[in-house]
């Protein structure tokens, strides 16, 4: 997708080193990092300069090829990879992608861009599979950034507007901050500024008063792993939109490729957690008066926070999954005929 | 209500200005501020250095007793102060206790102390009409600020807390930080801290996901405006927090003194809702590692917002209203049963 006149992917490779667009910059600044060791990999990773469930399952793959073609420990590589976030199935699906390769450089480097390759086609799937829920004018709500830095090239969730729009049915998107680290506000809002889309940002806990005006038509977001029964775990603040959205009769689908659906996982509640600091919600980050990037402590200096990550929506709440096999019902049927379609 | 080892209202007269702790600064500066005319007063108000439906109705009433002093136009200065925030009820009523009285200064003045009194006395008797609600070690779950900066002296939705407290029970509270204005973060933490009440601060969207681990067993919020029908007007985000404790069986209780009330307002859609700056969204306050206060702008350069500060949240999702009189059902009926026992 584009940057200015440019395009990008939020992770390349470029012979040596993985560069990537560093996302906790954004929208201040636009800065491209390199990592060169899969330690290196792991930390962009962990302190999110690469975010978004199937960004991070091509980075870690690389990271693995990396591994490889430095002579590291691959089982040691693969299980630090693997640690680094613990709730998207797309880092493992992306090393599992590479492990069976790497006993040979080349070949590990082949798969991880297969693998990148494929992300991008089933990003470009889901938006031509989902863009029929769109009609003229589609007033959609979204939240934490399933874009084209989440998912390479063109997102899950944005996927759809990305297609909508360039189909002449300029879209309207709420876009919801997404408290603590506003994925919302700073890569959404940058993503669809950079593709020129119609937007609002708008504090998470005001969307359901925006369905209650009857402002919102439908909510997409995207999934960090989806469990064999169509429950969803996805950036903490999905599940209340999903409620909200029941009680309004709007409809709420959930874009992902396949690679994040995880049918060894029978419901959401196996899902794991990832707790991040409290530091994330006793602070906010961004640029003071002067363009100097600052982070500013909001509550009392003794105070102390509960912080999770990600939440579980589930199965009952989504009207569908769209995935580049198509729109299924979020179920075990509708996944495993997901499944049968892809095969 | 304790700051250190002395005892504050939010909003106190001290012969001529009326003095009031200035909310903005809180809680990384304690700052009392003065306002000598009804126009500062009015923008005391406005801009929210003094804020919560009951305190703003308090600093009203005595910048009324101040227009009458000062030998202002009357009718001029309660149109102007009853215009600084459209949602809260409260405010008109303060205005309206003085109102009749404006002939005389002194008995101006008299009016609006004998309404800040009452304010404080139905403050603390809603902590003592709701404790029963809680039990030892209950795990509270609130939004926005609701405690003694808002409704003087003891607060509404903390006024329980506070008697819980003092009785022995123990409470822990998930405070929400309360986007955009984090009133959550900043002013109830630093409420609960000076009363040595155990909290944690949580992203208003991760509510919902708490209820779903069990980790809360009662909500409570204050209102700005409660219809006669029992919808109740309150901060942004209420609604859904109501919706998300239906979901889980958690009782949804609002407190509110009478003059929260609004009898001639038939349900929550006749009530004015606030629109406020979409930079209040676009940005965040704060301090910065020297302690310096700043505001950080999140969002890219040519972003826009969209900013309503309150939500209705129906009757049918209340479990009760919590008011001086004692707990009523938030029905018609229930309501007319509270000013009937108040009467």
């Amino acid at each position: 997708m584009r940057v200015g006149d440019r395009h990008f992917r939020a992770v390349w490779w470029e012979d040596g080193p993985v560069r990537f667009i560093d996302q906790r910059l954004l929208p201040h600044k636009f800065e491209i990092a390199s990592a060169r060791s899969y330690a290196e990999v792991e930390n962009a990773i962990r302190e999110m300069g690469v975010r978004g469930a199937p960004t991070i399952g091509v980075m870690a793959a690389h990271g693995l090829a990396i591994a490889a073609r430095d002579g590291e420990k691959i089982e040691h590589a693969y299980g630090t990879l693997q640690a680094a976030r613990p709730t998207a199935v797309n880092l493992r699906v992306g090393l599992d992608a590479v492990m069976s390769h790497t006993d040979s450089p080349e070949r590990a480097l082949e798969a991880a861009r297969a693998h990148d390759d494929a992300e991008v086609s089933a990003a470009e799937a889901i938006g031509r599979m989902g863009v029929e829920l769109m009609s003229q004018g589609t007033r959609v709500a979204t939240h934490c950034n399933a874009g084209w830095l989440a998912a390479q090239d063109w997102g899950t969730a944005l996927s759809l507007i990305y297609r909508a729009e360039r189909d002449g049915k300029m879209p309207h998107i709420y876009a919801g901050e997404t408290r603590p680290r506003l994925q919302g506000s700073r890569i959404t809002a940058w993503e669809l500024g950079q593709e020129g889309v119609s937007y609002e940002i708008v504090a998470d806990s005001a969307m359901a008063s925006l369905m209650r005006r009857g402002l919102i038509d439908l909510v997409i977001t995207g999934a960090d792993c989806i469990a064999a029964n169509g429950d969803v775990a996805n950036k903490i603040g999905t599940y209340p939109l999903a409620l909200a959205a029941r009680e309004h009769e709007v409809p709420f689908y959930v874009a992902a490729p396949l690679t994040t659906f995880d049918r060894a996982v029978a419901t959401g509640d196996e899902i794991p957690i990832e707790e991040r600091s409290p530091d994330e919600v006793l602070t906010a980050e961004g640029v003071d008066a002067a363009g100097d990037s600052v982070r500013i402590r909001i509550a009392p200096a003794d105070a102390t926070a509960i912080n999770p990550a990600f939440d579980i929506t589930p199965a009952g709440l989504v009207s569908g999954l769209i995935s580049e096999a198509g729109i299924v019902p979020a179920s075990t049927a509708g996944i495993e005929r997901a499944f049968g379609a892809a095969a």
